[in-house]
């Protein structure tokens, strides 16, 4: 029996992923895990890093196989870590994305307004703690730092888990981006735990700077790039659009279960009182979007038509980046244009300029901080810690301002 | 102008690609060369390489990357090239795979019978030629061998072709499967044209035996895997499936264009007298098929919701895969067992139980053999020349039976 | 005491090494071991290949480190592996080549003929053991093949063993020849135990071939490369005319401990009787060599000076490496010139010009073949497993004939 | 005669380097650049990082193929650059190294006092030039910044040369530091050349950073590593008293060229007046060192032989680095103890306990900084021109101090 669950992954980073434990392969082969793979991982930006393709799946099991190893190395430093413990850590972090929907940022700020994707990881956990009898009930407590190994819970979700440590790796790796390769055998190797909490011992400072560092740099350069940016409120855009025909009768072509989601306007209520509206969200992933929106590009609808033909041709929106906020009236004039140019209402325009902004903090002291172990026994801060590069630095928001609008206008 | 095209594509395999011409940059934006982003180029690999997500659009461009760095070592060693043959080898990679339809191999076995995607890639190239005004005329005849100089349609298409150096390596890289690295590096600055004739100069001999070794082990170990074969029936099955019910007059949801090639059966002439087919081809992809399938795992039909939903929670056909051909008797007992089971006819058990063969050579001496160029200016077939490996085995057609029946039934 | 011990390595190849016992952590400070880090790996083939300048250090420790993953593989698998065999494991392969000295090829043609470097590492095992209170008795057990379990011998020495494994990974690394590059964890994983012989589970089968060819192709690319092969025999030429003249009489600047063995002719014996011959032979490495080669060419034996000379401004002979036996008239011819050129007798003429071959064979399935072990318990010699590539060629014995004289003889 | 100069060489990092002209080919056949060969880059730091056994040879060669590919990008952007000054750059870059002796570090603090490398580097080059005929003319002028096109003088030597790049790229790789890898792909891509000044496009900045980031890391992770400083304290030491006791007379064993060398103190005029004197240099190098220390560790004198068994052991300095200065009275009581334990005078302490200090400046604004040019065509220093990281804090000057003691001293 046993053996038989011992299934090997390849995976271009690690080369070989084993699978530690029957639980682990039993979740894994569930349909509500293998919908992962019909979601990517960093939603359209392959339009921007084509190689960026890895999907959800991937990467849940790659933060499981950093997740094994850190366990191991902690036992070999002797840190106590039950069976139980270990088998709830590793599918604590194995389901710690299973509530994402596609492209989640899309989804929740069009379709599923007002329920996040932590609120539907929360009730799918759940689901199947009930299928799975229980046997998810430690996994549960850590994901939700309601165990008393506080360590456990920081291996998840801080800002040095196995999550972040396998998303940077990856994306780098995907994207090509190499200013995102993080040591994360290093890392780990160097984890330890002092009076429950997570800690780096001094050796590894400079691989949690080179992490700190590459993790701000990775967000300039891949997650917060400017046509990621303009794809993704493209998205955005096409799926209000849709919704606000859908909600205003007009029948638009979709998937049974996208259209569910167009026609409704779903609560956290809902979620909790009908349960077989999770299954039918558990259902929805990237195909559903893409192939919907393919259709919609020879529809009626000229706003929902001319975004949806912008997505599929890569014609995006042009997109200015800055650190001042955007003038009005520079903004005011590229609607005015807007307005003139496709015959639409001020309104409509929205739907073609607008502007926002995005911030990021490269790291947080304020916030489970990560802590340096030196050799006299002594804990520091890392932002603390190092007196080589100005870390302090990074507690700093960068906040970001831009505007969208169609290469055409200008 | 010029420069505004001169743009650079992030590969992880090559780093930067930068785009040599302005056509280049027209073409890969063109609607029909932005639809192969939603192509993957090794189909339903994925489930059994999580990370071989990769499109024929970013093979496409690594192949012109690669042809792009050919030429330049040629030129550099003298051969003659002139711009407009440099521009047409260019397009001639970039479009040796427009054609192709997602999930090639799954279509023309059910939805597009009698059309292959050489007969398509053809009619798209026509179609594009006739939008440039003429400028893919030098890349047609290129790719379809009809120009001069025949070194330059090797490059394209021949047992050493940019497609396979391309292919080899970027596949090797997302599945993870270090036995398929290939120096292309290597190989390219060894090439050389004698008599209007690819060679490779003697010291690169050692990296042809990699490179056709490398090939022949990832055809047994990735496109030939007995999983990756498991699950390309099971998508074959659905679509013949989906086609025999569709034909039938039963009403299956599916998206618009994915409709019009279930309903109808078109030939090679249909495609030749109505350019819209054409255009309708070209929007379908990999999101029309699996959307589709997602619905009908919900549907009436048995058949086709038993292997639709087989196809989503990845519990594919069990696969046996072996030298000898499959006893009849061991065949037959398995489809009584499933007519059994499933109460179906025995026509009908096609579906669950089958069996077929596949077959590869790795090198092929009778076809544009590989010619090795030696300092004393003799020419020796590789097959010849290599004195370290046994490469006249490569020539052996090796073919392996295989037999698909569901995993409950044994 | 323990943790002080646990040492972490940075190895490029494998990023970190952890020592995972306190006797390892010993033998590698002992001086015999240190001594290592003074020896190429590769001897003189840095000369074509500049990076190829890594030690016999580096490579034990690598060796040590996959035999420290093997173990742990088998372990996994309910393979019974003691802590005495674990650590008797590890000391044998740390300590296999801890004989070898300087250039040993070179070295074993010249200055300590009749010594081989397995004769010296037995003694230094012994005077180790010696030293160590008996604690290495296991290991050098396993070593000579003494131990019950064969395995673990295998482990150590055998067509598949950890030498090998380490060495064409280490070498294709530094060299930069990717032609060499082998999966090293797959083929570990891949690691079972049958009937107390080390065998490979099916589905490492491409891994092996990957692995066996790898290893022909370095051996014609790298290790029998011409100019390599120019370079072995002008260093043995070298060291035999400073021990000609030092025979004879004739004062040479030597270090200390070089000149030691330039002087006397010692022999297994000697070693044997004279413990502090071994303690002299453990300090000399390439320093030695290469100091003492260096202030030869500028002395008065013209035939030293000149060779000494030519290694210094890398001005090798020109060898021709070929299929058939050199021609004794082709060679008589050269030698005539060189005599009539320089000025020197026949018999010194043999220090410029010179003929002999060398020989390779990839695989030996009389010798410990490496065995595959099939699903169904079957147990098959790689050589008839594979059905994919002619592995059975690779049994046969490559010979080739190469003759070496100076460039300005031509 | 062009062709047979055309060689390629190995470089496991950037694959293959290919030889771009006659001129190059001659100077790296030379034998004052074989000479690099046997000078390793990072001197003793293989004592911490195995893998660092790369020579001075091999950067060389590689900084010259990044000057190459710099050339070739700018070219492409319009810069005019004439064949004289490609083939001037590409020399300036191969001999920047030139004078570089043995451990330089420890040599110019203990053998040649008073005599940089700047200085041997300069006089070398001369003798070349004259040796080459006044080809090298506008090599000297570039390296000197006496050419009229800056830019050129900035690739060979400023804050963005090709010089770091290859280094850091370089000494990341062999000591398997990760933390170093740069994008030298990228930043040369980026490169373009606005009013004589060399810049990095917009769109480069992160990898700036990255590079910055990088080049302050390695620096405490590798080149100020506090064992490396050990390990080069005692070289330093080992030099330092072998020269006073051959100045004193004692008869010291070593090969002729060090001999010279410890015998005597050349000055700067001294290597102007006799030519012969900068030969004789010019044929030291790491082998003339570690021969003669072996030596050493049998000799008489406690203090040498005591620091070059060391050495030879690994038995380095316990080092403390720290930030603030070491305290007076803790120096003392170590002294002391190492007075006592081996009955020496305070003056010989200080061979075995002392202290120093060490700084580093990740960027230098005010020294050819680094700029930035933007699409509007503005130029910025990148410390200004990033809104990102605190990159002012790289301008800071770091300082750190360290004391050396022998392990049993505690």
């Amino acid at each position: 029996m046993q053996t038989n669950k011992r299934k090997i992954i390849n995976d271009p980073i690690y080369g070989f992923v084993t699978l530690p434990d029957d639980i682990v392969y039993d979740i894994i082969n569930h349909p509500y895990f293998q919908r992962l793979r019909r979601i990517k991982q960093l939603g359209l930006t392959n339009l921007v890093y084509p190689g960026a393709l890895h999907t959800r799946f991937h990467h849940a099991i790659g933060a499981m196989h950093l997740m094994s190893e850190a366990l191991q190395v902690l036992k070999s430093k002797g840190v106590e870590i039950t069976d139980d413990e270990t088998r709830g850590a590793l599918n604590a972090i194995l389901l710690h994305d299973i509530g994402h929907g596609p492209f989640s940022h899309a989804l929740e700020h069009s379709i599923v307004k007002g329920v996040s994707h932590e609120d539907i990881s929360s009730l799918i956990m759940d689901d199947l703690n009930h299928q799975f009898k229980g046997k998810l009930s430690t996994a549960i407590r850590i994901f939700n730092n309601q165990y008393p190994k506080t360590f456990l819970h920081q291996l998840v979700s801080s800002q040095l888990d196995m999550d972040r440590l396998d998303y940077l790796k990856r994306d780098s790796f995907f994207t090509g981006v190499s200013e995102g390769v993080i040591s994360t055998d290093r890392i780990i190797k160097m984890l330890n735990v002092v009076d429950d909490k997570l800690v780096v011992e001094a050796k590894g400072i400079y691989s949690i700077e080179k992490f700190l560092i590459a993790r701000r740099l990775m967000y300039w350069q891949v997650y917060l790039h400017k046509t990621v940016l303009s794809a993704e409120n493209l998205l955005v855009n096409i799926l209000k659009r849709a919704k606000e025909l859908s909600s205003a009768g007009t029948e638009l072509f979709a998937t049974p279960v996208l259209s569910l989601f167009l026609k409704n306007d779903f609560t956290k209520d809902d979620f909790i009182k009908k349960p077989e509206l999770l299954e039918k969200f558990a259902k929805l992933d990237d195909y559903d979007i893409m192939a919907s929106l393919k259709s919609w590009a020879d529809g009626d609808d000229f706003i929902l038509s001319t975004l949806s033909k912008n997505m599929l041709e890569r014609n995006l929106y042009r997109t200015e980046l800055q650190s001042e906020a955007i003038a009005v009236s520079y903004k005011n004039n590229l609607i005015d244009k807007a307005v003139k140019k496709y015959s639409i209402t001020r309104k409509e325009a929205a739907y073609f300029v607008f502007s926002d902004s995005v911030n990021n903090t490269a790291y947080n002291s304020s916030n489970y901080s990560i802590n340096i172990l030196f050799n006299n026994g002594k804990l520091l801060d890392v932002a603390e810690a190092s007196d080589v590069l100005n870390l302090q630095a990074l507690n700093k928001v960068v906040t970001k301002y831009f505007i969208c609008y169609p290469k055409d206008l200008q």
